[in-house]
């Protein structure tokens, strides 16, 4: 009983230590999200409050100085249509924007239910362990009371075993959801939980050559706008500059402005790809079918195994009691050769039968 | 010695597969950054071709049907060197194109070592718990020739405890340097491997803010292209069209084809980011440094102890040896009562105290 137990033991920190291990991934994962999610909302506010201050006053101060000729506030006018148009487009691609769903408050939520449950762990095993040394202990010692007591542990050790097993195995087939063929239900959940069309939802989850980017069409909008923002300032330097030198100033800084724009229109492309999220997705998947749900079946096989051992302990102390000698007081009195040899040899016989 | 050869063999068997683990957390992160540079080669091959046909057949058969009107026809040129210049932004972008180092390659080798490594140390394991259980086997049956045998083996067993130590202190000081402030280690590897320039190493191995995408100028300069053959092509709609139907095919035709070179372009723009490289490199290097390195010290730790183990039992073995009974054939024999009280007694005393 002693072997399996220790056996059961280890397998229970493995399968501890492996749950914890699936759950930090998926919470690392979800952070991941969270962070590309974040820095979408982020880039594209950053974006269009840039696109507007240079619509109010570099455009603005441009459209003053090119006054007198028509055609170049036509121009001037153009650039601040095609800035506001490239804008108005950036702001659909914040898809996350007002999404009640925050994937930080899930891993939060997440990391802390598992660090309660890892110690809980943790203390059940570190109980079990020294509920099998006293006990032992007691038997070597042949101490009347430390039996009684640990028998006691055994029984409690035992129904926090038997409820343990109860979680592990609804928590698995909870899991199970999420390990085969989790897109659908995984889409159906988030679609709920969020709000968001299913096109976005779709070419995230399955991010597949055959589903098409629904911000394609915004994207290559903005792309053509700020192209043609670009030539439309060239056009400006070209004409407007050695006429009204005054002109030249906010042309370089509107330059400037859509350098950066750029810029960050390609960050917000990487960003919008599939591929990051997809991936986080896949990790937290893997984290939680592979490490946390293999993790899961050690701790149910631990429960099993010391629930198995704890019962034989409790049937068979018993049987070792009645053969401990009938001083109760045995262990304060000090001899040198203390035992009763008949009972001892019988005892020591039922000592190599478990 | 029994209790800490198997506590050692356990400690031997968790480093064995975090090892293990952490060496194929390395090679996903190695595979998967092959697929996104096969990919960004792929990509441009495939769209610098597409660019390439539409300029040869589409835009010659335009220039043909519009060959009356010579402002259409500059239009057309127009659009044609700016298909040019867009397949050769695009071509400098395969910048994996001709590099002589494959992480598919590297990922194949650590593969390869790394299984025989494994195999290696499972097979080292279970001679070493055939060499324990056999020796327990032999004092129990007090068989002097299986005492012998485990003792030969034992010495093997020793000197590979050795030999595996000395590899494993080695391979731990060698992975330390991709651990503690690896970058500008792994940067110079790269550099020299792969002769890259520094610009775009340090782009993808430190992927700050404060790096600015190499890359940059490039997809600009294709992005604003793009978006003049783009205009260009719309007002060849408008005016060529309703004195020229024949012209309304290819310009479909190019439209199409514009269209697939946009969304191949927004796909370039996601894979060349930083990101998911940069994050190919953080997966490898903590597969490195966190579950690899962990492995390989507790394969220390497991060598140490049992090295310390056996070199025990090497020690008590003869002390056993000299305890047994005097009779050779002894296990042959099928008395009920074979021991010599006398030395059975000193014998127990002996494993007592192992």
């Amino acid at each position: 009983a002693r072997r399996r137990d220790s056996a059961g033991i280890g397998i229970g920190f493995y399968g501890n230590s492996e749950t914890s291990d699936g759950v930090s991934q998926l919470s690392s994962a979800l952070l991941h999200a969270n962070h590309t999610l974040s820095t979408i909302d982020h880039l594209v506010v950053e974006t269009v409050e840039k696109l507007g201050e240079a619509v109010r006053t570099e455009l603005t101060t441009l459209e003053e100085v090119l006054a007198q000729r028509t055609e170049l506030v036509a121009a001037t006018r153009g650039a601040r249509r095609q800035a506001e148009a490239v804008a108005q487009q950036l702001q659909g691609l914040a898809f996350w924007q007002g999404v009640p769903l925050s994937p930080l408050q899930v891993a939060e939520d997440v990391s802390f239910v598992e660090e309660y449950r890892w110690l809980a762990y943790v203390l059940l095993l570190l109980l079990e362990l020294l509920v099998c040394l006293f006990t032992l202990v007691g038997l070597a010692k042949q101490s009347k009371w430390l039996v009684v007591v640990m028998t006691a542990m055994s029984l409690v050790v035992l129904v926090l075993s038997w409820g343990s097993m109860g979680l592990e195995a609804a928590t698995a087939v909870g899991l199970s959801d999420f390990c085969s063929n989790p897109d659908t239900y995984v889409l159906n959940l988030t679609q709920e939980e969020t709000g968001l069309s299913s096109d976005i939802l779709n070419y995230y989850f399955l991010c597949n050559q055959a589903i098409t980017n629904p911000f394609q069409q915004r994207l290559t909008l903005s792309q053509r706008a700020l192209a043609n923002i670009h030539s439309q300032l060239q056009g400006l330097e070209r004409e407007a500059v050695p006429q009204f030198p005054s002109a030249q100033k906010p042309l370089l800084s509107l330059e400037e402005t859509l350098n950066v724009t750029e810029g960050n229109f390609h960050q917000l492309v990487a960003l919008l790809h599939c591929r990051g999220l997809h991936k986080d997705y896949g990790v937290a998947l893997r984290g939680l079918c592979e490490d946390a749900l293999e993790g899961l079946l050690f701790l149910l096989l631990f429960s099993l195994l010391s629930a198995g051992a704890l019962a034989t302990t409790l049937c068979s102390l018993p049987r070792a009691w009645a053969l401990f000698p009938p001083s109760d007081d045995y262990e304060d009195t000090d001899d040198d050769d203390p035992f009763n040899p008949q009972e001892s040899k019988r005892f020591v016989q039922w000592q190599s039968s478990i």
